[in-house]
């Protein structure tokens, strides 16, 4: 019976919608099962409607935490007792972990990009930082660079209704963390050319490069550099024309796929304090 | 991947207070993975104040269906969307399925205590049955008596302040069945021993020869005779000193474990429409 599900399994899940195609139930399970503790993880679709019943639903079920996923991120936030630091600074919550029945949010996605990043080899404490995007992604990244200590922050992002959220958004971040954050319009090539040349890091948050944008690029491939860290979140496809562009220019290029499994490894340190085994999970996953 | 949990895993569960030391989720996840059945089942412990939270999580979260135990078997019913036959007429449920959003109410504890008592040899259909208790168990194994046409019940309860809420509940199944029910007081040993007589089921449905009052019998041994199958619902023990006085004087028996398998094999089949695999099951679950 050891390691098989019974009467004292805990449970774990992700709730999204969609969530159907998760991989974080293999990865969680996966190390749940290699550490033999007595939890599983599950994946729950949930409309946006649902999501209070299925929360407090939760909470009754004495569930050890969850994850969240689109659309849920910032709707969850009133129906949590506690958020960490990240979490209050960016207005969004991935993970949820339940303390004796108080459900406390934390987000991992920029804790896990920085920990990828690290892995990577790159250090972003001290670093100046060009971000593309003003998304939820792109705001978990900027948080955490801020809160790491990151000489400067550079956002590019569209000219368009957004502009002036993300514009506060990254006036709060500043002047929370005292992290020099200008935002600026992504239709201003020369800029984006100027800012990028004093940049040790690129980071693009937009979903140009996947799905129907798979093939286009936010920066002229001219405007790489070896010295250039570049990083695209996307990890479908597993390159981009932007991190093929860098590669050709010399550069080191992270995809998506390490903060999608450090952000995983993030949560399950926060709900078992236990470090996720990385490489089981990368072969689990095949990543 | 194959047998894994991955994000489209259903979830099936049990409700209890306590529910931690249920054999259910073993007995489900044998079947669910013998029949590559991409659904997985977990005990959770839910206060009574709880369950309504529970319940509504649950449609949130898509289950597929859960069961219900002490002391949560009356209590759901005005949480669900509709009942079995049985289920109306005891007022008690212990399996409910999701059924595209509406939550159905069923009981299987009678059920799986006649398909019990068929593996065994004994068809309830026209027989004359004596019933010891007025419990919840029952109550359920009283109704499904009635629904599949047994003779005659004698129900022998003790003369106490449920008295007659027994005599009332008795008097509900005959008029829905048709089916003769007697209510007699416990403490009448004269009439019990005469009723025995004429009876060919004999059935425990009290606590009388577990935990405290393991090695008590409500039946003197020598009211025991080859003719009578003797049943106990009780399990732990697995021989209660009612069955070995029946096995000391010939009587065929059945103890409580065969109608939590069947229990659970007809929750089984009324959630996936399959049939539970039950020799895999007992070995199993070691019975």
């Amino acid at each position: 019976m050891a390691n098989e599900i019974s009467g004292t399994t805990t449970l774990y899940c992700l709730l999204g919608y969609p969530a159907k195609h998760s991989i974080s139930p293999l990865m969680h399970n996966t190390a749940f099962m290699a550490l033999t503790l007595d939890c599983r993880y599950l994946a729950f679709e949930v409309a946006p409607e649902m999501l209070p019943a299925a929360v407090q639903g939760l909470r009754a079920l004495g569930a050890g935490g969850f994850n969240l996923t689109m659309p849920h991120k910032n709707a969850i936030l009133p129906l949590l007792d506690d958020l960490s630091e990240a979490a209050a600074l960016c207005g969004s919550v991935n993970t949820v972990v339940n303390r004796d029945g108080k459900l406390i949010g934390h987000t991992t996605d920029g804790i896990g990009f920085v920990r990828a990043l690290a892995e990577s080899g790159f250090s972003a404490k001290g670093k100046t930082v060009t971000l593309l995007g003003g998304g939820g992604a792109a705001e978990s990244v900027l948080t955490q660079l801020a809160l790491e200590g990151v000489a400067k922050v550079s956002v590019f992002k569209r000219e368009n209704v957004t502009f002036p959220k993300t514009a506060a958004f990254a006036e709060k971040v500043s002047s929370h963390t005292g992290t020099p954050i200008a935002v600026c319009p992504m239709e201003d090539i020369a800029l984006l050319r100027k800012t990028l040349q004093a940049s040790d890091l690129l980071i693009n948050a937009t979903n140009v490069g996947m799905a129907e944008q798979e093939g286009a690029s936010l920066i002229p491939a001219d405007a790489l550099f070896p010295a250039l860290f570049v990083a695209d979140l996307i990890y479908h496809p597993a390159e981009t024309k932007l991190l093929a562009d860098a590669k050709r220019a010399g550069c080191s290029t992270m995809n998506g796929l390490p903060m999608l499994l450090h952000q995983g490894a993030e949560a399950f340190r926060i709900w078992t304090g236990n470090e996720m085994p990385l490489d089981l999970v990368k072969q689990a996953i095949s990543l």
